[in-house]
Formats: structure tokens, C-alpha cells, sequence
């Protein structure tokens, strides 16, 4: 691996990682929204914070808005306040789940008022990458129906095409559409976009700006998530990825807590299909329901590092020829040698090659930043889902 | 069957359910909660839907409390509004997940002062049975943890068991404790009761006045209720049900709903193995995000007596001749004879005999119950999982 | 829906449900396969066995083989001899997992010979259609990698790619090719068609004679098949089914066993899509290793009646008005109407105008042919999935 | 962790894991079982492998029996061969599930007659770990139903409950009663004894020398494994692990193989709780059913050996002062800080200290082993599940 280690620390360079605005603010389960001291109130609070996490770790350059939770009068004004922080603002995601009028439904609502509604936000929301420079729209739809001959599903299938024809209609020419799925929460029963099949073959009809978007918890249990990954690829449909972890359904956790080897093995086949290029967008989106965000955030940040580190060691040559000879324990064996190498001293060293500390965790907690916005961050509401 | 009719009607008519509180209030998921007209503002409104309930089914004579969703100053006062409506007031359910205190956990928690803290509200609890004369304390715990290595889990068993002992010592001679396990959620990686084996070893540990609570959206997927069932029966240690239906995790939905086989089954383990009495509390336990509220409970209870109808059919001679004789299909065909009979005629008979509307839902739409708190419940503050 | 009731009625009579050769054969787990007395030693006692099902069912009228377990010298006699029983030759299955040389994987493997092995395998199969008169073509791959790093997922999308195509511009113009997918077994890393998504891309890719399989013991556990179906049938995709229960993995019980509810919703996306034809093929595919085969498949047949007749009687004007309305409840409503119905006495009287039993079991039980098959077929071996 | 090294080298010292007899037979799916070259035909040749795996790992100096699959004439015969070469004979397991008559269970059969049939054997096993002077009876039951109905759920436990007390009145004063439990397969309803609670009951009602075992493959979809571990401890239940690892039901793959995280959560908790010690027996489990057998057994060794070398490195003063002040992060990093150290060179360390070669797996294929077994073990009867 010694030969490779210099093209590895420049491709771990290259890499940068989305940091959503949510994740800053309050978070929770339908039990308990635990505030925590120092939270963003406004979207420019968001944004120093996400500056804190690109200033410690190097890797994250852009940010992605939650509308309406980002909603600002004049967004260019933002994108610039996100400029002279060292930011860019990134991917758009759209919100029709949390308006009353939602209740059954957005675009796939069978009231084609309501409908019109859902689709009036979308195409609001390119109106704002117009004017924020966002190449991505993201959408995740909650639609669907919680019991058995509530909707009718073909019908809804029809309605959410209408709509994301009409969306897709209106991208510019640089611009895309990410379309995330979902195996179910908030719905129950059906939703509308549950897996990446359905995604897949509305991206396939609307055309080649419409992308699929990997959420690494909307899965069913023990799906073949680097399969997903393996085959968009292949089929030229991988968007985005939005990074988190999970034990159980869409727990939001910090990405890789709950399986370092599962995100390790996805970062293998994004190398392996030429997914690991700007083409992809790597975002984080999860919560920080009981831990301090900000570091929380670091963290995620550096278990993407980490796994992709140990994708980049992998020695393909070795592991094609113990493919191609049927040897299922050499190959296997390839793949775990780069995984049970320790890569925390690798980047370290790239860390420091961009004279960043070593350890962004250390560095944060010495910086001071945690007291300084409980401190400052007094009065007001603080932001979360609902704000 | 026919001899068995007569036998089958009593059954049912000595069949109860117990409505909770909470499923007159607003519910929802993280994502968003959706208020619904007439929505109950205090206790005694939520006891007011409760009694519309029993009036059109006939089988719903008791409201579990949820505390401090239920909080009153006067519960022997709340006692008797309810009896005024032909209610009576049952089990006591505890909550010690919504308290900023107990973000880490409510009697696992690693300080010893949040501990203490929980184990004043649980005993206040058992106060509470003793003023509205309350046979059960029904006890379910959020706590767990996010993250490997968060807490120890040995060391939270031994608070847990710790703090369970305690309040049985303070449990009167005809109180009760149910404790209620989970699979996740809101505990992402641990959660201390995990499974019905967690439940039972403590109940067993405390002695016989603690039985286990089998809700039926707390397992693993593919997990067999009835399993679960006939093994508690068998050991004595079946307290109650708490009845609703999901397709994937948690959901809550309308009981019967998501599986009514499943629900046919659990009924028959529970005929099967002597559970079919008032010592095995059947309770609901559900969330009616989307659904009108009252009408839900109604069509769950009858989801419930249309299993338990079906379950008190079965030719049992007959079933046990044909599994004596190793008769696969036949023993099988003899269950599937009673699941598919249409068991609808039955209970309307049984409501008649009884005085009732032989068709429960239509009986409340034409009361003009909806409206009519619709229209008066305006103002205040709806009551809901937060309040 | 008493006017519906003719219409309902000549729709079950045009059903027809194909039943698989294997079915009468031994199977069972890697555990141990259990013989039973009478089991078929030859195709043609397997279509005897066929052909008692189709006389007491009468919805039965085609048998799938599978090759190599059906291998004759002469398929032209062999369909004619079922054509004598009132049959005709159904789906031709491929096997390409018992040979030493697809340790690996077959079209997938990474050795181009048996690749070429198993390509030529499937294309023999388009042989024995010519000479059956077969018109599907029933792909299930068992491909797939039990250890990350044992070969390369995207390659064997390429090879998997490769030998379709050959097989498809094999293919007559009347003759189809049907991809089964399935989540996992005998692979237990990567499946090379895991889901429906994939097969309808490699569907989508080849062309119109090139259709998705949905076996109902193939997926993830929760996921919602009806959607699948939905899905399918909009995008004109759907080939067969093959039907079969499971409450953990690919079980194969008989059709309808473990949740009756879910096939009727099934049966009701396929009525809704127009899938209620002979483009559709309706197939059983499980394994009898407990009960006795004969009578479990004239069980399966009439649960699959049974799912279809409840689906028929589905009130659709009412369902799709509350629908409109936005009524979840009653929506609900009316789809459980008809699911809890009990439809025995309607297939009853379809069976008696049909000049059939009404009782298709027993009237098997009273035919003697259990018996007279255990005396007979004594000696030679047993059909088996080895054999 | 510099100052803990000589302890936790002196713990890996005295690990000891035990390799199953039937991990050098062949084994496979209900699909296909891949013959391999060199495998043993006799107890004795399974010998000969176990010992080639202790002698490049050094500690595995134990080995499972399975009877009857590897009954002999004379056990005390056996055991001086396992004697001369380093080995000694470990658990027996039984095997009550591959006779004709066990087609509707065993010990749990309606039938008294096969329910004795079953428990001689079990009675047998005892004896024949008399001869062998194995301390563990290790029983796993295949017995359920896949029927709902099939059989009684309840006389079911009673049966069991009969015969596992006839067993464990038989066992001597060293002797021990190790009870599986398995979530499903080879029944697919209703599994006897189908998790931990079921087994810990029948052990608690024992007595003292009977004990759970926890196989990794053996739980629900998303199953906190580490969880029970923990609570067995805590109740001085746990006997033994079979290791094995999957991604979905009971793959039974390499240990460590599918998610080597949860391993090294597994023996966090087996250490944190006093489990490290001969008196829990850290068995194998598992099938290679497509990768050579003797180096897949060395790497699930030195999977089990890396997992247990994590587990010892945690820093558990840094991990409960973490712990105790509710710092999720701080107490999450201290425990990845161990999982992600490459204890690799470590681990080298202590083999070359005990003079082996510091690579087991280079070493095994330098000795020339598989090609002398290939050349050698020709014709007779390879030894697999059904022999």
C-alpha cells in the first residue's frame, strides 16, 4: 500500500462533505425535543456553526438549507454572509410534510389544490438556488398513507410524476434534481417514493438532470445498501448521498456509529464506480437528539474520512486478481486489510499538511466556541424541524 | 359451532377494553403534528369521548390516565366524573421520558438524582391509584442509549431493578405493577427493556403482584406475538395488552388494522391459556395522526371483538384431534374455518341483545358527537402527547 | 355488491393459477428434507398429480416445469400426455445453481466458461418452449457473493446484462422472458437481482418481451408488496407471480397461509392495475416439506380464490369516493368490507355451476387417490429439487 | 493503553476458542451443497484439521462433537486421538432433527412415543460425554410448527420442559446443560425455543448447571446481541457463544465477517462482565459453504482473536468516568478509540511469543496441508450435515 499512499492523501483531499443547517439546530423523536445550550436561532447562526466544523476539519465547504426552516429575506445576502465564512451555500431541500394542508399528502395529495401548493414550494425553491448558486434540488417527499385503501397508490404515482415533471421543467441548465426515497416514516402503510427502484425509474423518465439520493438509514432491514450504490453508478443515477447511521429504522445517528464497516464498504463502491468526484454529493443529514452537535457533526465528518481513507487502501489490483481466480477468502481478505488498518495517523498527517490540527475534535473543544454561544445565544427562539 | 353460539355471545358480552386518554388528544410523528377539530382540552373533555366510546360499543367501561398528561388537582373528583358517564378510571400510566432531566434516561439515568427523581413521579403514581382506586400502574421506560459505549448497560439494569423495587414495596395488596417493554425508539441502541425476556426477569425477581405488558407494536420484525403469550400465560406473568397494529416499526396504527390474522391469533393464545379474564387488562394503545380520533377507537375496539369472536369460535375438539393426529393442513384448515367465518352478524346480534346499535360507527356519526365538539372545544390548548 | 355479483362470479371463473411440477415433489431445508409416501418419481406422475388438482379445483388448467428436474427426451410427448389430463405445459424454469461449477454463480461467475456453461443452459430452455408450446421463460438466479470482497457487484451487472441479452434475442414473438428477483438465500452478501428495482431496470433495458416476477417470499422483511405491483403494472412491467407465504425469509408455505390480508391486497392492486389477465401469469411456487402436497396445493389454490373473490367485491365507486374525500377512515372501511366477508359460499357456487365440489379438499380426501398413489409409486427415487 | 499491553497480551494468551467438527464437513443451502476436495470422511480426519488449526493459531484446543454425525464405536478411543494431537474433545451436541420422525418435532413432538426416541438420544449424548469427559451438552431444537394451528404452543413448553428435566436430572456434578435458542429455521411459525427469554426460562427452572447459549445468527433483524450478553451475565446465565456472522437470517458465515463491530461489542460486554473465563465456552458456528474450509475457520479465529483484542484495549477508567458525567461523544470515542486500533501487529506479537508464526492463515498454506488432504482423502464418504 506504501506506493499508493501519496495519491491516497491527495484524493483525501479533494473530498469535501455537505453539512445540512438542520443538523445545528434542535432535534428529537415524536417523544421529546431536548434543547441543548448555544443552538442556532437564525440561518447566519447556522452557518457559524457549520463554518466552526469546515474550520476544524477542512472538509466541508458547503452548506445545505432546509426550506422553510432557512427562510430568509434576501438569500443572495446569505449566500455572501456563507462566503465570508469560507462557505458556499449547497443543495436546496424542499419541506411539504410540515404545513397543515399536508396532512394526506403534498404532490401526491388526491386534492389538487393542495397539490398545486406542494409544487408552487418546489419550483420556490429553484427560484432560491437561482439566487443562493445551489447546483441541487433535494427532495424528499413524506407523502404516502398509513392504512390499507386510504389512496389509491397508482393514482398517487401519477400525481407525484406531474409534479416532478413540472419541477424538472423549470431547473436551469447547471441545476439538478435529487430525488430521495424512503422506506416509511411518517407514512405507515405506502409511501410514495419507498425505495430506490421507484426513484430510480422517475429519474429514468424526467431525464438526465434528475438524480437519485442515497439516504443511508431508508432502508428496509438488512438491505444491500453498496449494492444500491453499485448499480445507480453503473446506471449513471447516484446523486447524493445523505450520510447517518442506524440500528433499527431512520435513526438519524451520527454517520458510521452504528456500522463503520457497512459506510466503509459503501465508500468502496463509490471509488469503485468513479463516484468519488464532485458528480456526488456527500452530505450528512442526522440528528443530534442527545449529543453536543457541533462535534457530533466533526465526528460524522471524520468516520466519512476514516471509511474513505480505508476505501482508498484497498489494493484493487490484488483484489481483481483474487476475484478473477475464485479465491472468496484472498479477496475477502484484500478488502478487510485495508478496513482493519488504522487511518486515523494518515489523516492526521493530511490534516496537518493543510495546517489543520490533527485532532478537529481537540481543536474544537479548545477553541472556546461551545461557551461562547451559550453564552451569546440567549433569548429568542432557538431553530429546530419545526422553525 | 352452532352449538357453541350462546357460550361465544356471553364471552363477548363480558369482554372489555380499555380506551387511554391520550388517543383522544393530538398525536403525531418527529415530522409533524396534525391538530383535529373537537380535540379534548382537559382530562374530564378526553372522559367525555371516552363515554361516547363505551355508549355505542358497550365494551369500553375504563380510560387509562396518562400522568402528567392527565394531571389533575382532585383525581377522587376526575373518579367520579368519570362514573358519572358509567367509566371508571384505570390504569395509571407513568411518564418519565418528557422532562429535559431525562434526556439520558428517567431511573437508569447514571446521576443519582435524576434517578431519585423518576422514582418520586412512579410512586406519586401509585398516590394517584389510590384516589381513583386504580388497579394497575402501567409502567414503560424510554430510557436506553444512542451510541456504543454511551452508558454501561449491566450497571443500568441494576438501577433499573433498583428503582422497580422500590415501587413495589410501595404498591398496595390489590395493585399491580405492568411493566411494558420495547424494541427501540426513542433509544436508538440499547433500550433497557428491551424484549419480553428483559420484562419477565424482573417481574420475576419482584414477585407476583408484577406482571408483563405485551404491546403489540414493541417487537422485531417478523417476531411471533402469540408466542409470546402463551409463554407468559403458561408462567403466570401476562398482564395486559396494549393493542394496536404497524407494518414496520412502532407505527400505532388502528388496531386489527395492519394485521388482523396476527390479532386473531394473539386472541386465540389468550383463549387458549386461560387469559381471557379480568386479570389480563386489554388495553388500546395507539396514535390517530391522520384518522379522526373517536371514530378510530371505535373501529378498533370492534377490530378487537371481531378477533376475539373468531378466536372464541374455533372448534377447539376439533383443533386438538386434528394436532394430536399430526394432521398439518387439517389442524390448520380447523383454525382458518373460525378466521374466516364473517363474524360481523355475531357482534351485531350481540349489540342488540345489549340494547346497542348493531353497527357502532354509523350510531356515532349520526349522534352529531363530532360537531357538536367541534364546534363548542374552541380555545385552549388541545391536548396532546407534550401537554 | 349484490349487483355485483354476477360479474364477480365470471371473473373467478376465467382464473386460472399455474402450479408448479415441484410442488408434488420432496423438498425441504438444509436441514433435512422429509420424504412423504406417493411423491412422484417422473414428470408424468407429477403431472397426474397436476392434473387431480386441476379436477377438484378447476382453476389449475397449466403446470411450470423446471429443467433439469423435468428433463425428458421427448417434451412434444410430454405435452401431450399432459394435454390427455386436460393440461397444458406452463413456464419453463432454469436452473442454473446445482451444478458444481456455479459455486460462484452462473451467468454471473467470473469465469467466462461457466458463464458460457449457463448461458447455453438457458438457452436449451427457449429449446424445450419451442417444443412445449411454453410461452414464459422463468429466470431466478442464485448468483450472488457471500463475503464483501468476493467479487465485483458492478461486473456481475455487466455479465448478468450480457447473458440476458443473448437470451432475449433468442426469444420468439410470442415468447417472454420473466425475471424473478429475491433479497437473498442461497447468497447471503450480494444478491445479483435482489429487488425489484434491478429486475425492472434489466427489464426496461431489454425490451418489451422482458418482464419483473414478483415472488411474495422474496423481500426484505416489512416491505410492501401491493406497491411493488402497483408499480409494476403502471409501467406495464408485470409478468407473473409466484406465490407463496412466509412470516420470516423465503419460507414457501402455501400461498395465503401466513397473511391472508396481505394477498388480498395484493390481488386488489392487481385487479385495480388491469393485471387481472392472462398477461399475467398467477403461479404458485412453495414447498410442501410438512404436509402432504396434493391437498396443500388445492389449500393454496383456494386461498388464491379466496384473496381474488374478497378483492373483486371490493365496493370500488365507494372506495374511490372516500378516497376523493379524503375519508381515511372509511376508505378503510370499505376495503375491509369486502375483506371480511367470507367468500367460501360464493366460490361454492362457483364451483357447483362449474359442475365441481364445492369442497375441493375433501372431495379430493374421498377420491382415494392419496392412497392409491402411495401403493403405486414404490420404488424408484422420489422427485426432489436434486433430482 | 501503553500499561495495560502485558495484561491484555496475557488475556489473549489464555483465550481459547472452540472449533465445531462439522466446519471441516461440507454444508450448504437447501439449494446445493458445494463438495469440496479433502474433506474428511471420518470424526478422525476432522481431528486431523482441528489440529492443524491449533497448531498455526494456538488456541483452539478444543473440538465440538456432533452426534450422530460423528458417532464412533469407541469415544474414549477418540478422545486419546484428540489427545495425541493436542486436542481435546469439547461439547457434545445432539442432533434430534434429521430422522424421519422428527418431521414434527422432537422432544416437543405430539407423539410420546417420538418425544422418548428423542430424549434417549439426549440421555445418549450425556453418555457419551461421560466417555469423552466433555463438560457441555450443548442441545439446539429444531422443533415448531409452520402452520398457525398446527400444534398447541403451550403443551409444546410442557413437553419441553419434561424432557430438558429428565436430561438434566442425568447430567453429572461437572457436567453441563448449554440451551440454544434460534429465532426461526428450520420451522417457519412458531419455534420452540425461539429467543433468549425462552431459553433463560427453562434454565432458571433447571437449576444451576444449565445455562443459555447465544448464537450470533440467531435473532430477530436488528437485535441488540451485546445487550442480552449482558443481561445473561448479569444473571450468571450465559454458558457459551456459537460465533458465526450473517446478513440476514442464519447465514452462518465466517465470525467477524459481516459486521466485525458488533463482535467487538459482543466481547466489550462479555469482559465488562466478568465473562472472559473458562466458564463461558467461545464456540464456532458456522458453514463454509463456498470458501475453503480450514483457512475460513483460522480466520474466524483470528477474527474472534482481533475482536477480543479491541474489547481488552478499551479504556475502561476513561470509559465509566465518561459515563458517569453523561458525555455521549467522550464515552462513544473511548470505545471506537479501541475498535479502530489495528491490533493486528499485537496480535502477531503474542503468536510469535508462543513461538507460532505471526500469519496462522500463510502459515497453513506453506504447510501443504490442503494439497496432502486433496491428494489423500479419496474416495468414501465426505463427512457433511447428513452424515
Amino acid at each position: 500500500m506504501t506506493d499508493a499512499l501519496p495519491a491516497v492523501k491527495d484524493a483525501l483531499r479533494t473530498q469535501a462533505v455537505e453539512t445540512p443547517s438542520w443538523a445545528y439546530g434542535n432535534s428529537g423523536t415524536r417523544f421529546k425535543v431536548f434543547a441543548q445550550p448555544g443552538v442556532p436561532r437564525t440561518p447566519r447562526e447556522k452557518l457559524d456553526d457549520a463554518a466552526k466544523v469546515h474550520e476544524f476539519t477542512g472538509v466541508t465547504p458547503t452548506v445545505s438549507l432546509h426550506i422553510p426552516w432557512d427562510r430568509v429575506e434576501d438569500y443572495a445576502a446569505l449566500a455572501a454572509y456563507a462566503g465570508e465564512r469560507g462557505l458556499k451555500l449547497g443543495a436546496i431541500n424542499s419541506n411539504t410534510f410540515q404545513d397543515d394542508d399536508y396532512r394526506l399528502g403534498s404532490i401526491c395529495h388526491p386534492d389538487a389544490k393542495v397539490r398545486r401548493k406542494a409544487l408552487d414550494h418546489l419550483l420556490e425553491c429553484v427560484d432560491i438556488m437561482d439566487a443562493t448558486g445551489s447546483r441541487d434540488l433535494k427532495l424528499w417527499f413524506a407523502d404516502g398513507t398509513n392504512y390499507p385503501g386510504q389512496d389509491d397508490i397508482r393514482a398517487r404515482q401519477d400525481r407525484l410524476a406531474e409534479a416532478l415533471s413540472a419541477v424538472y421543467g423549470r431547473l436551469g441548465d447547471e441545476q439538478r434534481m435529487l430525488l430521495e426515497y424512503k422506506f416509511f416514516e411518517p407514512a405507515f402503510y405506502t409511501t410514495d417514493v419507498p425505495d430506490w427502484g421507484t426513484a430510480y425509474a422517475h429519474c429514468l423518465t424526467l431525464g438526465q438532470k434528475a438524480r437519485v439520493v442515497v439516504d443511508t438509514g431508508h432502508h428496509a432491514p438488512g438491505t444491500n445498501i453498496e449494492f444500491i450504490v453499485a448499480t445507480l453508478l453503473r446506471a449513471g443515477k447516484l446523486g447524493a448521498f445523505d450520510f447517518n447511521s442506524r440500528f433499527y429504522a431512520d435513526d438519524d445517528l451520527m454517520a458510521g456509529a452504528a456500522d463503520p464497516f457497512q459506510l466503509f464498504r459503501i465508500m468502496c463502491e463509490v471509488i469503485r464506480g468513479g463516484g468519488f468526484t464532485p458528480d456526488t454529493a456527500f452530505m450528512l443529514d442526522q440528528c443530534h437528539n442527545i449529543e453536543a452537535k457541533i462535534p457530533a457533526v466533526i465526528r460524522s465528518v471524520m468516520n466519512v474520512q476514516e471509511a474513505t481513507a480505508k476505501a482508498l487502501l484497498v489494493d484493487r489490483e490484488a483484489l481483481a486478481a483474487a476475484q478473477r481466480s475464485g479465491d472468496v477468502l484472498e479477496a475477502n481478505a484484500v478488502l478487510m486489510d485495508a478496513y482493519n488498518t488504522d487511518v486515523r495517523p494518515l489523516l492526521a498527517e493530511v490534516r496537518e499538511d493543510q495546517g489543520l490540527d490533527p485532532d478537529p475534535v481537540a481543536a474544537y473543544h479548545r477553541s472556546g466556541w461551545a461557551r461562547k454561544i451559550a453564552d451569546e445565544r440567549v433569548g429568542g427562539q432557538q431553530a429546530g424541524w419545526g422553525a
